[in-house]
């Protein structure tokens, strides 16, 4: 990075950080609609500070929801490479209050982190990059790529509009990839890029055994319960070490280069530990496979929950007529999520007891997965920025997660996505004492001046 | 019937009819707080009716919890027997109050039928045998067994004070045979007796896999989901007929006798009937036993509830780290509640996946099963009175039941039960519009009076 980046960043530190810190005062809480003026204001600060930094053609742009903004950069020309960066102003609601040793919307300097409700998810994240294109703008005057920013108010919302702004603006939004603010680093200190995301694909359905409820002291040894056929039918779905045992499942799956396991030697991962953390008496789907690969590399399918009859204390002698399921699987590689579904559906049909009739009560084709490679010219442009930003070799990893908005843009505009977040996965995301560490602020923003800076191949 | 048991009765009808009606009038729910005052009112009239029929040492025995009336009638002397009746004044909630055609508390005659709540559970089945008590003492100015009454508040509520109240007063109570109006016919026009009822054992327990619930795109693939470890377990309790598959659990089943069976041929009952009243694609358990055997002779263990994990709508990624389930069994001949819950503990612990921790959250140890000797001759006189009452054939039934009390005096005084009621599974006790035929009420009636006064062998 150039001495002129520097002394820029050097004299901006402290604007910016009073920029980043009036972000986060804005309780931009999409999910709760008492809060919707703050979402426009929000809204509103980002346009400003895009306008601020010198972005092109910023401007709110409709969703049927809460606003997008937009802004642009596009001298770089045809020949340089188009980004489109993606970010977003709403955050989760910030209770329970009284876990928060400061006010969520006050945010506080304390030991390093900035802690403040959006602080890593994703107001900090997407404050590097907005800090990089301004010093690169400042200091060049120009970027050597073109840049698409849109910064949307509804991703914790889970909301469809995304989807449908993405489809109706494909020429807006055209790029040769996607760089998402809204991801992690693998660990503290570790410079990491994930190069794949897990996609995911969900269901419910229902059992249903017999017209009403029925009481077991009178039908008991006749009647079917439907809560007997959802255990014989859910046992079926993996063998006793918690593989997949629906049929064809694995068949889409791809082996991963041996040298990229190889690699993960050099982060820090202990299966043991792993075991300990989460609490478990043993870890599942051991074999061949190691933990890591089977969390990011391997498909999975979860329940998430299952219940029928009588919940309350104590006793009530039903034999319940319905039982309920919900699941979802992680895919990996080729797999997409309709095939994945058809095979579910049809394993259930297979295995349901003949005394119960199966429902699907929906179906959830959340994601496709999605895969940077490795050897993308992107990549080694990210790379090289991280280790300039980190001052250490910079390591790739994988994410089980699923990013909604990396299969959304894979899905309507045809682009993978860079994820190229700054956040810890101990950041505290979603939950009280949610904070930001100052070093990633620091070290975000020179990675991506390095980023934006050099990225001229596609 | 002598001559003069008619023409009493004749004589008494409306009257009689008068005093039910003001007995069903008070609502004497139980489980309602707020209607303390009508359980005090119902236990009133329930004192003052016994002492105008004539019984004597009439009055109210405190239990802890509502009041248990009391009368006897023990002049038959040592070699006569004495009987234990058995009934209660408390009746169940009468919500929904919109499904009834006529108000709950309002009893009303229709169609041949008394609607009200507690018509048939059980304060018109009880004054059948109050009602031929009167009878019988107004006319021979005594009885020839000893009779001692008990009419308890608490039987909706199911609370423990009826058991301690049994296990304090063994001599007050001492009896040869307890008779228990609180009982069904098999089936309208169907003079019956049930000879057995099934007993019930309870628990519930947990699974748990990790120390939280996890998300399943971080961990999914390593860390085990209590809801597949639950569908394992739950996987192994029957085969894929619905039979019980906890080794031994049938052993302490005895063969019934054929004759008993055979007889059942005489009972209104069609097993594709039964199917299609309870809406199932087939009944389950099939192969050596048949369906009225299995309902009554058989034992079986039944999920009542199971859950575990997010059962709202849509989708929550989690990986539940525990699940619940709830079961009881049905007890038959010689089986008991502690062994038969020690034989399931066991087949549990043995069949528990190894990523889980089980849990057994409680036991209810409910109630040992029963059976009256068919050749008993309380149950001679029993069948004699029930020709009587209703002019055609009595048959011998068994019941899938339990019934409480009839656990409870065998616990307590270890006493066998004469289940002798004129109710029909058809009334809708617990329900909106529950009656209870007017047939029922004169020919119990005269079914009691022939019981009482020919009841002179033990």
């Amino acid at each position: 990075m150039t001495a002129r980046y520097e002394q820029y960043l050097a004299e901006a530190a402290e604007r910016q950080r009073e920029a980043l810190f009036d972000y986060l005062r804005i309780p931009s809480i999409s999910t709760l609609p008492e809060h919707a003026p703050d979402i426009a204001d929000a809204a509103e600060w980002v346009r400003g500070h895009l306008e601020r930094i010198g972005l092109r053609e910023v401007r709110l742009l409709e969703t049927g929801g809460n606003p997008i903004v937009y802004g642009e950069w596009l001298d770089a020309g045809p020949d340089a490479p188009t980004l489109l960066l993606y970010g977003h102003y709403d955050v989760q609601p910030a209770e329970p209050l009284e876990l928060w040793e400061t006010p969520p919307f006050e945010p506080t300097l304390r030991d390093g982190r900035i802690y403040a409700r959006g602080a890593t998810d994703n107001k900090g994240p997407l404050f590097t990059y907005l800090a990089a294109l301004e010093t690169v703008l400042a200091v060049d005057g120009t970027l050597p790529c073109n840049v698409k920013l849109i910064v949307e108010g509804e991703e914790e919302l889970r909301a469809d509009h995304l989807d449908a702004f993405l489809a109706a603006n494909g020429e807006l939004l055209a790029a040769d990839a996607c760089v998402i603010s809204d991801s992690a680093l693998y660990a503290r200190d570790v410079p990491s890029i994930a190069l794949s995301l897990r996609g995911m694909a969900a269901l419910q359905f229902r059992l249903e055994t017999a017209a009403t409820d029925l009481h077991s002291g009178m039908y008991g040894g006749v009647a079917p319960n439907a809560l007997h056929a959802m255990a014989r039918l859910l046992a079926t779905l993996h063998d006793e070490d918690g593989r997949v045992a629906v049929p064809g499942f694995y068949d889409a799956v791809r082996p991963l280069p041996s040298e990229e396991i190889a690699e993960w030697v050099s982060l820090p991962f202990d299966e043991e530990e792993l075991r300990v953390e989460i609490g478990a008496r043993r870890l599942i789907g051991g074999g061949e496979h190691a933990a890591l690969e089977r969390m990011w590399a391997r498909p999975t399918l979860d329940l998430h929950g299952v219940w029928g009859g009588f919940q309350g204390e104590g006793i009530k002698t039903v034999i319940p007529r319905e039982a309920h399921a919900k699941l979802s699987c992680r895919l990996v590689a080729d797999m997409e999520p309709e095939p994945v579904l058809a095979l579910l559906e049809e394993h259930l049909r297979r295995h349901c007891p003949p005394e119960a009739e199966l429902t699907i009560e929906w179906t959830l084709p959340g994601a496709s997965p999605m895969t940077m490679p490795r050897d993308a010219p992107l990549v080694a442009t990210a790379r090289a920025a991280l280790e300039q930003g980190y001052g250490r070799e910079a390591l790739f990893f994988r994410s089980g997660w699923s990013v909604p908005v990396a299969a959304l843009v894979k899905a309507r505009l045809g682009i993978d996505s860079l994820l190229l977040g700054f956040g810890l996965p101990t950041d505290g995301a979603h939950a009280p004492n949610e904070h930001f560490d100052v070093a990633n602020l620091e070290r975000g923003t020179r990675t991506m001046v390095a980023f934006f800076s050099s990225a001229t191949r596609r």
